[in-house]
């Protein structure tokens, strides 16, 4: 019974993700493809798809299925722990606690939409309070269930295999760096002076070219993959069959660059995993940090680095005819690793990002753990800002509305951009000792000693390890701030 | 228990439905936009979509719930009937069956392509001999259940309301029309000389503007729908989001535009269908052969028009920069409604095309009731075609190979393709009667008149009433073949 019964569970999950496939890839046409009018009708679809996708991992059979399974040699162990977790976590909710949570979104995120216009929290406040109040029920429902810390439950959904305990000393670090990185690297930076824009035009089919040709250089397969446009990039789809977005703008080339070259890092990923445990949760993406550090090591580590944007300048200059002295690596530099204390998350640079995340996570666990209402976000969100980078948001447009996560019930998803950016430097770190022969390839427009390092060493690796240990197998120790730390300092500090 | 045993079947069917409504966009998807490498798992994706579609429909409570349903006025009668209908097809055959049709259709394309490839019949006779085979077994499965003849069980598949009995005299009368039509249309083409071809070039840019100003131009909406390029021409997706597809050629731009309107005829419809009942059987088109009827419409009856043409001529000399010699109406009525006896139904006139289907017809009516060896099919074919067209195929890559249905396992599909193009006649006919206007809009490019009759008297039905209904409701009368011929006979035989 028990190896049938594990067999008869890989059938079904295997079900599961198609149905989860389909879905991917019908996300990606609503935002890549689909007329306006679709809209309604896609939700539908996209509702029925969740709903049995649910039923099929709720249904009374499983809990059988899986108390009698037994399965051989790490990967199945490993596969049907992922399969016990995930059950867990959706039979630990009650129907109607889901389905509250799905309409308090909802609503929540509308009027949010509203609210960030207007720059005005009060219109959003009793929407957010009753997200936060089921957020906490969930978290509390999932806490029981899986026996962790009703935040760490809800930080489990996006990345398995940290807790905050893990995160808090990391970002403890972190924040004691900035306070003295940060004033030196503005004022290393404001020595070297203005720089030169790049001079254009910047047509946008020489810039989907450019984008396409780099892509498929650092190593994604097109006969696997697409490139489309949507108004906010990302990357979807499925392992065998990636699709990837940019927005062009015609007055700026790096923008789009830079942006292809961040979803193929996530695209390489999803193109790496463990093609013989497809469809199995253990042959999934180790998580959200672990999928953003795939994007930053190959947007900020690689790409970024004073080795591959000789490489660009070339490209630069062969494609759009810039000047040499725009191409040259230490412009690029200047333009594209600019540092800045700024209101808005997104528009970040890589010394001042976690400082925006370390802010978010620490107000959200505060929210979950009851311990601050959201009527006390805006003025606790400027604070935080204020002690972090020293300056306070104008409005809330600017301060805690600018992010639709919380808006949108996502707690918990947060810290992982900054996981991931530290875990690309320790992973880049330990690449670079693995391989002699990156840089020097990477000054080429090469990335394959890296990326052959990344699919032995991450993809390949699928989901088999939770973060940490993923990263002690790979780097020999678990996360460790001082390699994110030393990377910027040989970035942005060296005189 | 009645009534709600009703609106519990509709949840059902809702379901069903947009499980369908996902498979056809990644049905779309794979046609106009998938990366080759994404084959395998879109094949896993629809398989499931499918299987869960069906145990949706053939879960054991579904039956009781049919049997206790009532429900009231005619729509939601016709509503129940349908669902009644369709689970006693889903219900009929035994998955064994299911199972080993699926296999042997598979098997069959497969041979099939090299088969035609090589024009080699014997290669794919043992595949096709089991597949037909296994469609025997299917009809008389279906026969039982339904309480209709093989053959019209499998007709009734694709085309409700309709059998062989209705088909048989109105083919019969097709055939000696024909016989003397035929030749008639060609000694007076002969006379009228030969075409002036249009003066290119066709940029594909341009093509591609002027198929979508077109389509727009005639009713097709596009915050509702898409217009791409795929290597078979295809209309696809859901009533509010319809995908249709071309592929352009730089030496022809008759191609794609007449492409395009044919699609656009079956993308109205969809459009047209009855919002209300969206999700629903009755909800939806009422078969394949109304569909083609609505294609023919647009595409043959409308846009193929003497009135039409001088429109378009127009729209050629404005985008292209055509000569006005070869924009004349006089001049496009020879390009583009060329009679010729073919071997090949695709490339087929309005005049032959029937004779392709009235063979095929008979001859898979044949084969289903066992009257006809799969051994004998192609010595029966070129017999046929020399009795229908007077012209022999000197292979079986120009005769029986030519088509992919039959080594599909598609039987009862082609007589769609002229119970169509006849009721698009009838429709037609009808509605010139009821819209006076109807021919000077048309020579100005409007499609108004017609659509807006369409859509009240075709598309608004939905599966209301099966097809000799819709025809009798719209028209007066069922499916009749001499407005065929009279348009056939306006057309061509006014000398």
């Amino acid at each position: 019974m028990s190896a049938s019964a594990y067999e008869s569970l890989k059938s079904r999950f295997a079900r599961i993700a198609a149905l989860n496939e389909a879905a991917a890839m019908l996300h990606w046409d609503a935002s890549a493809m689909m007329p306006a009018g679709g809209g309604a009708a896609r939700g539908e679809q996209l509702a029925t798809l969740a709903g049995l996708a649910h039923e099929l991992l709720t249904a009374p059979e499983v809990a059988e299925e899986l108390a009698a399974a037994q399965a051989e040699g790490d990967w199945d162990s490993a596969n049907l722990s992922l399969m016990r977790r995930s059950h867990a976590r959706a039979t630990a909710l009650p129907t109607s606690l889901v389905e509250a949570t799905t309409r308090a979104n909802s609503a929540c995120e509308k009027i949010w939409r509203e609210a960030k216009a207007k720059a005005d929290f009060a219109m959003v406040r009793g929407a957010l309070t009753e997200v936060v109040a089921l957020q906490r029920e969930t978290a509390a429902a999932l806490s029981a269930a899986l026996g962790m810390a009703p935040y760490d439950a809800l930080m489990d959904g996006y990345q398995r295999g940290v807790t905050a305990a893990d995160v808090e000393p990391v970002f403890a670090a972190y924040e004691t760096f900035l306070a003295d990185a940060l004033p030196r690297a503005e004022e290393i930076q404001a020595r070297r002076g203005a720089a030169l824009p790049l001079s254009g035009p910047f047509p946008v089919t020489a810039q989907k070219a450019l984008c396409q040709a780099l892509s498929a250089r650092i190593g994604l397969e097109y006969d696997h993959a697409r490139l489309d446009e949507s108004l906010h990039p990302f990357c979807g789809g499925t392992p065998t069959d990636v699709r990837i977005t940019t927005f062009y703008d015609e007055a700026d080339a790096a923008k789009a660059l830079l942006g292809v070259l961040h979803e193929t890092g996530h695209a390489l990923y999803e193109r790496g995993l463990p093609g013989a445990y497809a469809r199995q949760p253990v042959g999934e993406a180790a998580g959200m940090a672990a999928h953003e550090s795939q994007s930053l090591i190959v947007e900020m580590q690689a790409c970024r680095s004073d080795a591959f944007l000789r490489f660009l300048g070339g490209e630069l200059r062969a494609r759009f005819g810039c000047e040499a002295t725009e191409v040259a690596p230490e412009n690029l530099a200047l333009l594209w690793r600019r540092v800045a204390r700024g209101f808005i998350r997104v528009d970040a640079d890589e010394i001042t990002y976690p400082a925006h995340v370390i802010l978010r996570f620490r107000l959200e666990k505060a929210m979950i753990e009851g311990a601050l209402q959201v009527a006390d976000l805006p003025s606790a969100w400027n604070d935080g800002l204020e002690k972090l980078l020293g300056i306070r948001p104008p409005n809330d447009a600017k301060g805690c509305l600018q992010d639709i996560h919380w808006h949108d019930g996502a707690f918990g998803y947060f810290p992982s951009y900054t996981l991931g950016a530290m875990a690309a430097a320790q992973l880049m770190k330990a690449a670079r000792v693995a391989e002699p022969g990156l840089d020097d390839a990477l000054a080429k427009g090469h990335m394959a000693p890296l990326l052959g390092w990344l699919r032995q060493n991450v993809h390949g690796q699928g989901s088999l390890l939770g973060f940490q240990d993923l990263l002690r197998a790979a780097t020999g120790k678990p996360l460790d701030p001082q390699d994110f730390m030393d990377h910027l300092r040989a970035r942005y500090l060296a005189a």
